[in-house]
């Protein structure tokens, strides 16, 4: 079992071993700032590891290609007591904990140096949900059985790389990359700030900050860094603390420099303490309607509060241009790519509980729609085609061919993302406004990529590749083409709407893009004929044509623990394997349960999950979810446990150097809320039911319907209790 | 119509533009050195493109994959007359030519000064056939209007650069790759020699040189480079000249230095004139067999003679360890790799002319068939698979995915050339060495490879990429099952003759490895059960499992020209529509027409033919082919003159910018020798028929069968004459 501590409000850890599993477990963020939870003493093994990253902020390190870029670090410092660097001091009695309440990250430990003086640390950091452009950090530093000379170093550091990361998950990581020119640095009262800009589109970061403390701090800079340098005498027993506080804007925000000043200028002279009243404010409010409670099972109110914790500070509230990528703003993996996680994963809990940051990360989309435009006619396609990666711009950021280029179902799970969106929040003025454009372009795009068979008259879809990436680029991938169907079902009602409800604002749409009502009756040829198969003797949903050609694998002989089988098994073996790295035909079941029988469900459940790997991390919650509409509720319990301490027990090894896993936290909501918890709504309705497994005695959560909040709470034997909160 | 002349045994230009297709075109080599065409005084837009190659002499750009490295230039010169720059002045009379019989090229023209000072010059070059180190120049300066001072530079240049050259066909080149080490240099008596060291694996080369004139030149060095510098009085009226010989060695042939000293040292007093005389006899060995004497059309002769000049300046003979790149030793194209391209097109007309080459070449592959096992296992699967493009070492260098990891039937491909080189040959010896071997090990892979269905009791080939390359990764590909079958059937056969005739060798052989009589069942049951798809109404082999569900698409309207449509339509799109890029089914017809009726042709080649882009350069030669075959003699003419006259006339307006295409001159030559010359053999017996086109009225050509030496005369009219030479 991994070191980490869970209880209902804290996540905690009391060894300072597996650093870069503490790192990203305890990454903090406020949708705009994101850094990962390094002890800011310890210096790093390198500069792309001590990663703080801006949400949106890309640049590209090859035509067409963007990295997250890894900002200038505000957090570290060097530490020196009576002459010792406290990094090489032994560390004892060490705590790094999380408040989850508030985002406060702590570090708590004794420092013995090598003559045996003894000294008590405290490192305190949050980054702020009230204001955006603000971070803090405290040092509180008592000598045990000394009194001596301390010595502060601390400032901001563009001397930082990239580190960018093959989307090929075989590809090690070589090459560092140097993205910041040498900054601008200017000294101010009581610290500096410091303005950089990228290589080579001159993106602009501005850090500001002051240090707080009795004593003056000298100034110092070298080429890409400014230090403030302290120097005092401790006295045995006596605690002595400074305070850093950080502004930080970008080239996003508008004039970084300025910005970064005022915003420093308005809290220079408040204490750490009142800053993070503030911040610990503005949770509330979040927590307020997100916050999940459960009663029986204390790590598993601790797991849950994580994941929405992680969800909650990786979503930018502020900015419809950008998203969460799919390890959020905790590494740079997968370049800090935006995936169908978001849309399919995560978004349901912000639509349900946040609605309007679950707006603002399908305005992302809608405002990528003209790149989707383009992208569409970079494949000779009409319409929209969004990418299976995507940044700043809209343009495909995978390089992985078969991914990049069969992997076309992200442009149907964005629609059906919107169609939800709009079902239960009952905000009509997004269909008016951003739905129904984005369904015309995406539906244009399925009528291209449908391949008509006069002789049968039926619409095949090939060469594409489904959720289960261990199969081949095949035909008829069930899932692409449900989904498919669903945005093309989206697309008729739209327009029916439209005509009906916006009659101006349609004529303007349907004007703008060409519209013809012809279209619909070939969106609705595809709904009727595209193919799925059915297996009528087994009453079976096939996956695609190909699946049933493939060799059985003896999982439990050839699957060693949780690694994944791709590390043992090349590609193209396994691609021919009976096996799914994670869930496809019930991946849509678990999306649409309504257009299934129970028994077509479970007869799914018993022919794919004995064949699933759960190679992604992708897999274990959508699982629960299932099982858990099913009555299966030990294996839902089973995979629910997995979802949700996937990343705080790393179960996958790789929580440390790949950072959080988004999307697992959504499926683990998901599974909480829609499985457990029994909400679910048909778009008019909404309803719940209890299926509490026996760890959770009750549970009481919130969410959105129609624009109205809602109590749920549910407990053991009884009828759920459902409140309209007003 | 391009500027190219063609004579019997001469191919010249009589203009100055089109650089870089000259420099094509005029590349010359001698299976060992390979440099491009580039007038010696032109001193070129950037150094990546003064190329000088040597076979098989790659180094790794990036962890596993190389790039054909561009060797130190012994070629270039700077020439002042009377103190002005000769690559500045007006050109007039210009004709650069090549004599085929000799491989000497030749620029001659006449420069006119800023002062209107004209010069007659003349720059012969040639590399020697007789002695693969050996390469020599000379100039000759003859003042027209003028007497006064020369200014020759001439020596060793390694401060060339790479440019490696993506897979992907739509990706631009960006970046230079330096690979040279700064080099030593040690000066000699008339000359100097420079020793080189690539980046990272210190693979080394030396070139020694003596520049031979009246005058002595001086010697100057830089960090890369080493220089003859001669100054001298040119008489008005009185022809001047210099002869520059040179001596090539590399870390493949040992210590390269004292190799290339030596070389150098027994040729140093010789002339040009004598050492040219000495390659033509060597050429005149290769042309006694390798020759085609054609009647009719002497554009046809030459272009037929280039052909075969290219061909064998191309192939290694020296060197078991290494092939023939897709683009020869005249651009580094495709990073200058080994494809399907030298079995199946060029090998047929080393396997009949100059069978030492054919199993020179084929040694490479059985030299890497211990990488071919290690790659098999890569990709998790047993016995051996051949990279889809191979150099030095075995090992994958395409990393495009789709081609890369799915065009799988270059193992087959290799597997059939063996197979074809035995049987005509008759050289059994090297079917008990290393055929059987190679069919055993193939073997295996596909028997891995193929999925089988016990509910069908089939076996299906899934995921796999036929020679149609812009048709998706799809199932049962007509013309890889094809193959496939091949390669079991030769590894049967083997197996059995092996038993019978070399019981003590097969005894070593089965047990290293492994062998199990159980595997030939298997196999067989491969060959018996494996899918192809065959439409009874129509009689027609379809290419795969998804073609006839794809679109039609009007080529007439489409197709711009010779220009591939890939440049135009996306590849996502363009793998939906009905067209091929080069032939697929007719491709194997090409290969073992005796496995169809003629009217399972005919009907293959009416509904494919059509449907057929020509996006590769692959694919006029073999339709030529078959359309003779056919008896369409008039399209079979048409094919191969597009394909006869790909590169001379630059048909594709790629050869300047990507080299000469290897596999269209081979396929040009089955075109002419299998087709219009109409040589077959089943292995026991060959057999010639006439079916030659109204353009040719008489032709002449010799082969070798079973060892023996034969000559086929056939003329208009008349049946074929066949004289077993003696």
């Amino acid at each position: 079992m991994k070191p980490t501590r869970i209880t209902s409000w804290h996540i905690s850890c009391g060894s300072d071993t597996e650093r870069s599993l503490r790192e990203s477990i305890f990454s903090i963020a406020n949708g705009y700032i994101g850094t990962r939870g390094f002890r800011p003493d310890e210096r790093g093994k390198h500069a792309a590891w001590r990663s703080t990253f801006i949400s949106g902020f890309y640049e590209y390190i090859r035509p067409g290609i963007t990295d997250l870029v890894n900002q200038p670090d505000f957090s570290a410092m060097a530490l020196r007591l009576n002459g010792e660097d406290t990094e090489s001091m032994h560390v004892f009695d060490f705590t790094q904990s999380l408040d989850m309440s508030c985002g406060l990250l702590e570090w708590s430990f004794f420092l013995e140096s090598r003559d045996g003086l003894r000294t008590k640390i405290k490192m305190e950091k949050f980054i702020s949900m009230a204001n955006r452009h603000i971070a803090a950090l405290r040092i509180s530093v008592m000598p045990v059985n000394w009194s001596g000379s301390l010595y502060l170093e601390t400032g901001i550091d563009a001397s930082v790389q990239n580190l960018p990361i093959s989307d090929n998950q075989l590809h090690n990581n070589i090459e560092f990359v140097q993205m910041w020119n040498i900054p601008e640095i200017k000294p101010i009262d009581g610290g500096a700030v410091l303005t950089a800009k990228t290589f080579p589109s001159h993106r602009q970061v501005t850090m500001a900050y002051v240090l707080n403390a009795d004593e003056n701090a000298a100034l110092t800079t070298d080429d890409y860094s400014v230090t403030s340098v302290l120097e005092t005498t401790l006295k045995c027993g006596t605690c002595w603390q400074a305070e850093k506080l950080v502004a930080v804007a970008c080239f996003r925000d508008g004039d970084s420099e300025n910005i970064a000043r005022s915003e420093l200028e308005l809290i220079r002279h408040e204490s750490f303490d009142a800053l993070l009243d503030r911040s610990k404010k503005a949770w509330g409010r979040l927590w307020e309607t997100s916050d999940v409670v459960l009663e029986g099972d204390e790590t598993w109110q601790g797991g849950v509060r994580y994941i929405i914790f992680q969800l909650l500070q990786a979503a930018p509230r502020h900015d419809p241009h950008a998203s969460i990528g799919a390890r959020g703003l905790t590494h740079g993996r997968y370049k800090g790519c935006y995936f169908w996680d978001t849309e399919i994963y995560m978004l349901p809990m912000f639509t349900m509980t946040q609605p309007e940051i679950a707006k603002n990360l399908l305005l992302y989309r809608y405002n990528t729609l003209p790149d989707a435009v383009k992208s569409a006619k970079n494949f000779s396609a009409k319409g929209a085609r969004y990418s299976w990666m995507a940044s700043d711009t809209g343009f495909e950021q995978c390089e992985t061919w078969d991914t990049g280029c069969c992997e076309i179902h992200v442009t149907a799970d964005i629609a059906f993302a919107f169609g939800k969106y709009t079902a239960s929040t009952g905000d009509d003025q997004f269909l008016c406004c951003y739905g129904t454009e984005l369904y015309i372009q995406t539906a244009r795009y399925w009528v291209d990529r449908f391949n008509y068979s006069a002789k049968e008259d039926r619409y095949h879809l090939l060469f594409v590749k489904g959720p289960d990436e261990y199969c081949g680029v095949t035909s008829n991938d069930f899932y692409t083409v449900s989904m498919a169907r669903q945005n093309l079902r989206l697309a008729i009602d739209a327009v029916s709407e439209m005509k009906q409800r916006w009659p101006e604002e349609w004529q303007d749409l349907s004007s703008r893009l060409s519209f013809n009502d012809n279209e619909i009756a070939v969106w609705q040829n595809i709904i009727d004929k595209s193919v799925l198969t059915f297996d009528e003797k087994r009453g079976l949903w096939l996956q695609d044509v190909t699946f049933e050609y493939m060799e059985p694998l003896d999982i439990k002989k050839e699957k060693d623990g949780d690694k994944p089988l791709y590390l043992r098994i090349g590609y193209d073996r396994l691609q021919r394997y009976q096996v799914l790295k994670q869930p496809a035909v019930l991946m849509y079941m678990a999306l649409c349960p309504e257009d299934f029988s129970k028994d077509e469900i479970e007869t799914a459940w018993n022919y794919y999950e004995p064949k699933t790997l759960h190679d992604s991390t992708l897999s274990f919650g959508i699982h629960a979810l299932v099982a858990s509409r099913l009555g299966k509720t030990p294996e839902a319990v089973r995979y629910f446990e997995k979802s949700l301490f996937l990343d705080l027990f790393d179960l996958m090894n790789n929580t440390g150097h790949e950072g959080i896993h988004m999307a697992s936290l959504g499926a683990s909501w998901q599974a909480l809320i829609f499985g457990f918890g029994g909400l679910s709504h048909d778009g008019e309705y909404f309803k719940v039911v209890s299926r509490l497994p026996e760890q959770i005695h009750a549970m009481r959560y919130r969410f959105f319907f129609k624009g109205h909040p809602y109590e749920a709470e549910i407990k053991q034997g009884d009828d759920p209790i459902i409140r309209e909160l007003t």
